[in-house]
């Protein structure tokens, strides 16, 4: 028998309408034995250290009167997403106590993950802090490297727009863009958010759609020649703006639509037509199709971020019971950069 | 000198708001010299044959309220669109006096046209109508042929789905799928229509959108595994219900969208988050970018019409006076097949 420990989980109670609450959720403790369950054949115990909180996460909670083929949640139930944690024992070979790993996991302290084949297994270094790999290093890198290069066709010199552009995905989109000699514009919601833009993360100018009475006019401002990618976020109005604003055979990768996520009916998209009139490209896509390239985003990104000429932004909130509180401000906006919770943060040189 | 003749004309006389109504044109007797004007130096003097009715008309018809970076007609002024027509004098040494051509033209009896790279000589065929150029072996022609094989990326058995199926463009596409082994379903708007897609023109199945109070449930019972590939004609409702019957990676071609053309504000488009979720292809095409493969696509397609392999529906009104209703009427679903007007009718033997 394993030691009985108390495990802090982070419960979703109901499905959600709307903007999710605090409400929505419940922190309890329940208890856990630290020992891999009699009869699973191929379970990884884990310690869970950070979570990631992703805007995907809020489809997942919605009431399925939607048409979408994918696996909600089904409250009341702990909640999961991606996360980092260290292996206490493990029943798959590939894996053994003490290695780090990154992938679907609980948000609570302690986890039994049942299929470990959806786990990657970090080689670590002590130069790049773990919870990179709830970012940079894990699911939003790999969305960001393969949105942009693969899925946008970008060219030198081409015309980039960035919606949620200091976000996790968008902010390295925009140096992906930029380091392929793209001319790069970001938008998002805050002032700091803009100054980040511009004089941290090396975007060529950045706005804040807030402040913007007339998206159509702003982009115009913005991109005079008008724009040759762009990498959606947020969808509804700035896509609408967006669509008129392209340029022939322009290219649209959609890997998110959070303004659309916590309606009850969508917004309408007016301005599809001009798909046809500038023969555009929308491509959705989605990370899943790419994690067997892992190894060669990495061999691309790691030196990047080792040799500083990747900046990357974190906000790091403190604990599980902050856990909520963080989530649902992707909604609002309240988060700078990627927005991560530390459940046991550990320094880098573990 | 030249003989100087009557020339009947259509004349666009004002923009058009909304439906376009016969009130719009004005059928008009001017005079021509049959010689091409001084100073016209590789201009070329055409006598027309047949006009073709096209959906995009219409886009050219409106206020430059949109944002479209196109040539908008500029009333009044005499119509134009494809067609096909004889050469009665050349300036352009590839063409000469008993040639016949298509490209665009004027809607009346004797055109100039200034710029005949535009143009294509017909190796005129006497096993096909000279019609046929206005159509399956012209701009529609081209432009079914490449926004299938090229835009959808089709594969053996998949499932597709063509609106305005039994159209110019569409009755085309289906017969492509159909060659590949895909399976296919087309939706129009009467029995007619109806008739002639499962019957003449072998597509699989097809239904009356007119007779769906519930687009979604419709397709939902076409298509219980769900749509690969779409070939957009009609925009709107129909491309919100489709989206949310896309299985994942299918493709949706966007050819035109002629339910949006008459409204002064398209309709809103909902679902467009299940192009991330399906990781959907939605891809804006033209046929201009296609036009330096038309000998591929003749060589294809030529061989399958003398076979009587492909199958294909005219709809002929006779005479420029009958023009403007007939150019309407596409817009109430009134043609069956590809809308012409026989100017001057040829038999296929000239």
């Amino acid at each position: 028998m394993g030691e009985v420990v108390s495990n802090r989980q982070v419960v979703l109670k109901n499905s959600v309408t709307g903007f999710p609450k605090e409400s929505d959720f419940e922190v309890t403790t329940s208890t856990i034995c630290l020992k891999l369950p009699e009869g699973s054949k191929k379970g990884v115990l884990v310690k869970n250290l950070y979570l990631s909180c992703d805007p995907y996460m809020r489809v997942l909670m919605t009431n399925a009167h939607l048409y979408f083929p994918i696996d909600f949640y089904t409250p009341p139930q702990v909640l999961y997403g991606y996360g980092v944690g260290r292996v206490l024992e493990s029943g798959d070979p590939k894996l053994k106590e003490g290695d780090f790993v990154w992938g679907i996991t609980g948000w609570e302290e302690y986890s039994v993950i049942e299929d470990p084949q959806k786990l990657f297994k970090i080689n670590h270094r002590h130069d790049v802090p773990l919870s990179y790999y709830t970012g940079i290093l894990g699911m939003t890198g790999v969305t960001a490297y393969f949105g942009f290069y693969e899925v946008c066709c970008p060219k030198e010199g081409e015309y980039v727009f960035v919606s949620a552009a200091s976000g996790a995905v968008g902010q390295l989109v925009g140096q992906f863009a930029k380091s392929l000699g793209c001319y790069v514009v970001g938008t998002a919601g805050t002032q700091q958010k803009i100054d980040l833009l511009k004089n941290k993360l090396g975007f060529d100018d950045a706005f804040n759609y807030k402040e913007e009475s007339d998206l159509n006019s702003a982009l115009k401002r913005y991109f005079p020649k008008g724009i040759d990618i762009y990498f959606e976020n947020v969808g509804g109005k700035m896509l609408d703006a967006v669509l008129v604003n392209m340029r022939e055979h322009g290219r649209i990768a959609v890997c998110g639509m959070i303004s659309q996520y916590n309606l009850e009916k969508p917004e309408g998209v007016h301005n599809l037509l001009n798909i046809v009139l500038q023969r555009i490209r929308v491509q959705g896509f989605e990370v899943f199709d790419y994690y067997h390239r892992y190894s060669e985003f990495l061999d691309a990104v790691l030196p990047l971020i080792q040799a500083r000429k990747l900046a990357y932004v974190e906000d790091m909130a403190e604990g599980l019971d902050a856990g909520p509180a963080a989530l649902i401000g992707l909604f609002s906006g309240h988060n700078v950069g990627k927005q991560v919770v530390a459940v046991a943060p550990q320094s880098s040189a573990v």
